[in-house]
């Protein structure tokens, strides 16, 4: 499911690093000033690196971006579509996808998490790709619940409308949740997982399932 | 809850309409090229007009942006909350934001709706305005389903996450419904209402409705 990059060869195991930083300012810029309004001395300055240092790793701006983009997917397949693959049905998969994917945006970068939306900047071979990235999260999902259905746990609800509603119910813990205030990321990991639960899965179904847990 | 707005005084009842197709076109812009890239003379060229004409009607490209966002919450305002604050109690309230704010935004103009969230553009003045209407809408949601906690009719779950996962996920289906697509907005509404119901009331409390419906 990896996307081709066009990431420079000069960045290797020894320096991966700075360049994960140069990603995280990157998003941050992108997304308080704007991503036309972004220049590369901008984050050069904020890195404390000159011009020609940071274009040692960075083919360029929307490289930048679209390198961004592809990080939070691999993040997303690793922390969340992974583990949910070893799930054991679909009621563990659906499960792990919320638990984990919640969990991810709330602990995770929001700068990034926004930014990652911001397709228009991109060339269109590079949104082509970034947009099958994302397609195969939703059809992940969207198959799921198409499995709960037949096994008559879903709540009498349109699969494609729940699987945009959920996975955009995740995605706006980034543009509310404040690091640092009364709840922590495992409190909304926990209420969103609760909240998702009881909009999608008959209430049998849930129940069958704290059951099963005690 | 109306903002002050700084619009010209150009701008009567007669030429009014003009003003909608300017915020409709320039939405457009902002969305597809972003706020920065976007000019006057672009709005202007794709309206058929010179930029003076233009200028008639509005102060600035910031103006406008602002000016995009406060007929968002006027609509909010006049089509969600007005009929809410009519209803009986709680829970018919509740069902009244939801569908009709999830109507409203399946058969709305997307690129408004994204862009309304745009608020780094704004000023640090009418980004307060803008972000005061926004937490008024929030809270009238958090408020109603304190309520329904109260009244024994909400899962047991964290009323604040709960408001934002459903404003959340209202507003997401400007990022994926297709008007024209194989679902109408009115099947939009309820698909989602029945999602959001069935997330945050208890079981006994939707059938209680069904059974007074009969």
């Amino acid at each position: 499911m990896k996307a081709k990059r066009v990431l420079k060869a000069n960045v290797t195991e020894g320096n991966a690093d700075r360049l994960t930083e140069i990603c995280r300012t990157a998003a941050q810029f992108f997304y308080e000033k704007g991503f036309d309004a972004t220049s590369v001395s901008d984050i050069a300055d904020a890195m404390k690196l000159t011009k020609a240092a940071l274009y040692y790793y960075i083919e360029g701006k929307q490289e930048l971006l679209f390198e961004i983009m592809n990080r939070g997917m691999d993040a997303l397949e690793r922390e969340v579509i992974a583990p949910a693959e070893m799930a054991a049905d679909a009621k563990a998969r659906l499960e792990a996808i919320i638990h984990n994917h919640a969990r991810q945006i709330a602990a995770g970068n929001h700068a990034v998490t926004i930014i990652s939306d911001e397709v228009s900047a991109l060339t269109a071979a590079q949104r082509k790709k970034i947009t099958a990235r994302r397609r195969a999260y939703f059809d992940f999902v969207r198959v799921t619940l198409d499995e709960l259905k037949t096994e008559g746990k879903l709540h009498d609800i349109d699969t494609t409308v729940a699987a945009f509603s959920v996975v955009g119910m995740i995605l706006w813990v980034s543009r509310w949740y404040q690091p640092g205030g009364s709840l922590t990321p495992d409190d909304v990991s926990r209420e969103i997982s609760k909240i998702a639960f009881n909009a999608l899965l008959s209430p049998t179904s849930i129940n069958e399932e704290r059951n099963t847990k005690k």
